[in-house]
């Protein structure tokens, strides 16, 4: 997976900005985290992501409407991934639905 | 530096998500990094961050509004650390201004 700067649109868009501390060891994680973002890619109204993680992990997704973000949160396969998130690979998360407004930068 | 996922208040409130690739080398980022949370976290409105870095850093920090953001984007030391990072820091940035309208979790 190639991990960039998103090209995002000129705003209005969405992003999901989810922050989290995960537990012990890979217990499958790493797999499942690649297959969620490959999957993500494939939906209706997804406009980039970006990850990173220390500490503390930060995945920011954009999302072309709360519409696309919904149907996202409804997919089977995410749905069983987040149960299986809660139960063993975070300790503790945040997820924050947000509108951006506006944004600059410079991105090769 | 306590790198942990920010208690922020109840939704409506704004994030700021800067994605950044680093040049090579230190010279001198780490410090300011260090110094600009230090000062964010002095000014009004500011009520958290959250910070990781892989081949991609995500910084996204959270205020109270967009005033609280204009501000800190004018605060003189602020300024001259982001043209420092124009120059020599950042090969690549993008900064997202964004409402965050609703969260969801479980953080310890």
């Amino acid at each position: 997976m190639r991990n960039m700067i998103s090209q995002t649109p000129t705003p209005p868009y969405y992003a999901v900005i989810f922050t989290s501390i995960r537990t012990e060891g890979d217990n499958g994680y790493a797999e499942m985290a690649d297959r969620m973002v490959e999957l993500a890619r494939q939906q209706e109204g997804f406009l980039g992501v970006e990850s990173a993680r220390n500490e503390v992990g930060i995945t920011v997704s954009y999302w072309r409407d709360l519409e696309s973000i919904r149907r996202w949160k409804e997919n089977s396969e995410h749905s069983f991934a987040r149960e299986k998130g809660r139960k063993e690979w975070y300790q503790s998360f945040k997820v924050r639905i947000a509108k951006v407004e506006s944004d600059y930068g410079f991105v090769i």
